[in-house]
């Protein structure tokens, strides 16, 4: 059953600005998290640019704030494969609190070898990565 | 005669991450630092959210990566106004290492009164801007 | 029964620098997340920095680097508290990764108000720390 | 003419927190900032740990906070070799906003090899480390 996956996350003050919120450029590393969390439970950690002779790099990235989050808030940080490309791959993220949708976001990220060429993802990492899709 | 405006900033090590090179979400940062410069250039200081009546706040940000940056290196950071709506305005980013292009992105920030309502923005914000926009 | 007090984190890809570790400023947010997690224990939340008429500020902060640590690994963030001042805290930090010591230090914090005055401690306040005490 | 080396620096919005002032972690990345600077104005930049056979390493820090930065702030970066020993180096770091101090601190590095095992600083970096000595 293919589905997005969720990790809990709180806010830190490091996080927050002196707007009083979260930092705008933070919530890419919430992003991040999630994505991680998620390459690992699918068994893909090894891609995870830990020195592998691939490993994913970062080819875009945006995000929409709905709302905004505090320090001490808890997070709900999701993350759902929205599409697989030749040595592509485009994560929808959201950044939830209870209910309220605080951040939506897509990162798109490119498979490359040592010198940084892209390299097309394995048949085996795509249907891992597929396993995560998004909900038709 | 409008154009863009340009900052020098140097790449830190905390800007830096395990893979070697800036950290993705970092340019969000670097996109700030020529954006509030800018502002501070246009004799908008007053709105960079430091506790007036009404202040900036993000709605939407944007990057495609197209090179990579190390540590030490010296960046070019260039903000201009692509588009004054209503309420919102959108920046067109770059960051340039010499005359190679590392980055580039876009930010949508909204004036928000303290309710965080949006609010138009004034003929003479607007104006001023405009001297910060895109070559035609 | 005192005691110090744990928590558990994930080193983030944001957390980490170019020479492929953790960096090295990052620890003083590791010390953050467990003093404030402890105090939350402790029924001190209202006394984080939120808008209360007294608050904590830091005063002092150190840190020794015994081993490093990298992308993913497990931290555990332990906290006691070391002293209690008349308006101020010291609390012992370390950060160990299994049973290895990778780094230890102090932050002390002095209750303040709105004004920025130090301000004694209450009763109340210092019995709950001396709750987080280190074993003797 | 032994002295310290001094670079200044502009206060950004992702390094305030929601207290309204300069995140308190934030200051090694400034004591950073000024270190690196004066080891490249010294001939030592092979030694910021890009790559080369030895490098430095943090062994040990700390800051006492004696007033708060906020957003916007431009701040003077302060730094001068307090000790040079057998293989590590002691530098001051000081933060002032105009003739105000802001924060004070100290960081101790250590130069080790590839495997991470403190070598003797060779004499012709200690000469170059002294000259930036504090005055006696």
């Amino acid at each position: 059953m293919p589905g997005p996956f969720r990790v809990k996350a709180r806010v830190r003050m490091s996080e927050t600005d002196a707007m009083g919120v979260v930092y705008y450029g933070q919530y890419y590393s919430y992003f991040d998290i999630a994505r991680h969390e998620m390459l690992k439970d699918a068994g893909l950690g090894e891609h995870l640019g830990r020195g592998g002779s691939v490993g994913f790099v970062a080819a875009e990235s945006s995000c929409r704030y709905r709302s905004s989050a505090r320090f001490d808030d808890l997070l709900t940080l999701e993350v759902a494969v929205a599409k697989v490309g030749n040595s592509s791959v485009t994560y929808y993220n959201a950044v939830r609190k209870g209910k309220t949708l605080v951040a939506e976001g897509m990162v798109t990220d490119v498979l490359v070898d040592r010198e940084g060429k892209p390299v097309k993802i394995p048949e085996r990492v795509r249907a891992k990565l597929l396993g995560y899709g998004l909900p038709r």
